[in-house]
């Protein structure tokens, strides 16, 4: 389709969006270059006009809209850029936008989580695209491998450290033997972490990235609710100390994997070995490692966030639209209508567990709670103890079991519990030898 | 276009070949979802006919064949797929497909290395797609971020260790500290190094690997002859011991930056800081960080090479391709024709130094050398004497400079040859802080 200019609808003005403005009008003339004709924006949809707001006295007042109406209706729109996040109204502005005939951008990763089926069938029967590379990730493609690089590959796991706020704030505790509390408030303090913190350190952000992730990879649509998730508040220094003697690090990581056709996938710490890469992605840095049949292990590292970041996503996905609309290509995503595979219930996967108990400082501690795992046949792979509190005349037992099953684990777990020499289970981590 | 199925024509049924046959024989119907209709092999161009080469038995003895012309007048192949290697005659067959309207996908560095331009101004001319993923980095997807997930960046560096050979070598000499024949002869001994190692140890493969992916990343062709190259043969275990003394690591990496719009692109061991990712990449495995505007800097990592991750590659382009096709797209890659950039002379480049000097161990050998640098204007960040060998009265000196001029550096280094106390320089090795 030979075209003089792309038009682009951008809703929302705010960090992504104003960075995402921005680059459109700055790199104007590459970005023609790439996308085959001038990207031109057309009219910016906000909550409100707020002339003083970053960016907007750079742009001309005449591209602001608050009105819904006239935003679709502006002549010239080709692509929707959603910048506004959270699931309403981004959900209902993405359905118009595709139904009224418009490729779709969208950095919105609680609605592609949420209801990424229900749009992608949309864009299909209207013949547009609809991209969200940015939703997971940020400037990192991660969401391009799975579309397009690896599409040979049956891909068997996922691995993914995929928040850089609880990255942040567990690799301060490890570096520097504090305690979540005290990291998590001079995350707050630095501005790498929310003064309401829940959705990254309760892994809800993490759990709607992987929902995403999982549901190209396996091309089965997984929800947020098909993924158990586990956030970091309960690791604590000691935590750090004693995976480091037994040669781990900690890390909240999503994985997801596909074992005998049932997907398992969740969110939560984990014991990874110190020599893995993962456990070198320190900081507000993001990676993701996939295995696949023909490539084996690859891995994806780098800024997951920040509006530089995954405006470089955002634009990208413009560019792609943009070169699609201007060959005449609508929709081009395949999926299958019913892929066959299970969602794997927690209590069915298996993994090896730490398990830090304070107990009685006195002899017969250690008999009884391997009484327990060796009913439930889970048996220990090491155990130290050690910290003993003479005036409390309590010890400190950490111990690493072979793999076994969940639901064996969360039995040994509350009948540990119950026993009279056990005071606390302190802390109960899985573990991933990836 | 609707269409029945893709045919593919298939050339050189070796490592590589092979196992793109047998996944496109094996994984037939998940590739036809992904495609959008059936691939199917119509042809495979081999040297010469041997029914008892691997796979070549699983495979109709009618689809073969030895003669060029048959080949290319096999109705129905849309796709041709070059996997025979080497500049010629793959050159001729690439251009004769491209010329008769194939889409051509390749795992050919030497061949895009030294054509690419051509190659690709031919295949733009003639509407068909010309996609070469494999070429470098093996499974790991290098050319396409460039293509596509990157491009609302400027580039600014690619560091890369981007053959494994050398990277296994290097990585058993840290390891071990064993020297470099030893490492070799080890490397042979398993089938990580070819009974004729120059071109891995020598960096030619990284400089064609470089010349593919800095062509892309700065849009400008990078001849193989544009990039400095050096081999790791003159590492010694003791420059991993003074390396680690000082923090660093060593690799062959092959760099290319981009600098007020000058090109800098060489291949050489380098010291980098022992706490970067890329110090991490052990063995045999590849990995490429980019650094762009808006991406900060972006990691890939993985296996290089080996015929299966080269597979995933290959198939993969195959895959666009016939997307491609389907849809109707011929030719879809831009390429300014006049970039306006320049190549740097390596005398020209600036960074920093490590400096292995055998001397007379006496008094005033470092003053001697300190005056030299001095004069040409280096400054020495740090320096190590010992190793002192009291039978033939020499000393060893490590030296650490500043970021110099190479040209400066290079004076220095003859300079420092002809002192009367210096009995050799063992090594000068450049540093980079990445």
């Amino acid at each position: 389709m030979k075209k003089e200019s792309i038009g682009i609808g951008l809703m929302g003005l705010g960090v992504v969006g104003g960075q995402v403005a921005k680059v459109l009008t700055e790199k104007a003339s590459a970005l023609a270059e790439q996308a085959g004709c001038p990207l031109v924006l057309r009219k910016i949809k906000v909550r409100r006009i707020d002339p003083e707001r970053p960016r907007a006295h750079q742009l001309p007042a005449e591209l602001f809209t608050t009105d819904d109406d006239e935003f679709f209706n502006t002549p010239g729109i080709d692509i929707v850029v959603e910048a506004i996040g959270g699931e309403n109204p981004a959900r209902e502005y993405l359905k118009r936008a595709i139904t009224s005939g418009k490729h779709v951008v969208t950095s919105n990763k609680e609605v592609i989580a949420k209801h990424g089926a229900e749009l992608r069938a949309l864009a299909r029967e209207h013949h547009v695209g609809l991209r969200y590379e940015a939703s997971a990730g940020g400037g990192i493609p991660l969401i391009a491998p799975f579309k397009h690089d690896l599409v040979a590959n049956e891909i068997s796991g996922i691995y993914a450290i995929i928040n850089g706020t609880t990255n942040y704030i567990l690799t301060r505790m490890a570096r520097e033997g504090i305690d979540f509390p005290a990291a998590l408030k001079s995350a707050q303090e630095l501005g790498y972490a929310e003064p309401n913190p829940e959705n990254d350190i309760e892994g809800i952000d993490a759990n709607y990235k992987l929902a995403i992730l999982a549901s190209l990879a396996f091309q089965h649509e997984v929800r947020p609710e098909d993924i158990y998730c586990e956030g970091i508040s309960r690791i604590g220094s000691r935590d750090f100390r004693y995976a480091r003697e037994l040669g781990f690090a900690i890390k909240l990581l999503a994985i997801a994997k596909l074992v005998d056709n049932a997907i398992e996938a969740r969110v939560h710490p984990v014991l990874i070995p110190e020599d893995s890469l993962l456990a070198k992605v320190d900081g507000v840095y993001n990676a993701i490692l996939v295995e696949g049949d023909l490539i084996g292990k690859v891995l994806f590292y780098g800024q997951g966030a920040g509006p530089s970041a995954t405006s470089s996503a955002v634009i990208a996905d413009i560019v792609a639209s943009a070169q699609d609309i201007l060959l005449g290509v609508g929709n081009r995503f395949k999926w299958k209508a019913e892929s066959g595979k299970k969602i794997k219930p927690m209590a069915e996967i298996e993994t090896q567990y730490y398990l830090r108990v304070n107990c009685a400082d006195r002899p017969g501690v250690l008999a009884q709670i391997s009484k327990i795992l060796g009913d439930l046949k889970i048996s220990i792979a090491s155990a130290i103890q050690k910290e003993a509190d003479m005036t409390a005349q309590t010890a400190e037992l950490v111990l690493m079991t072979h793999p076994s099953p969940e639901k064996a684990m969360q039995q040994a777990l509350s009948k540990i519990a119950q026993l009279e020499v056990v005071k606390e289970i302190s802390n109960f981590i899985r573990v991933e030898n990836i």
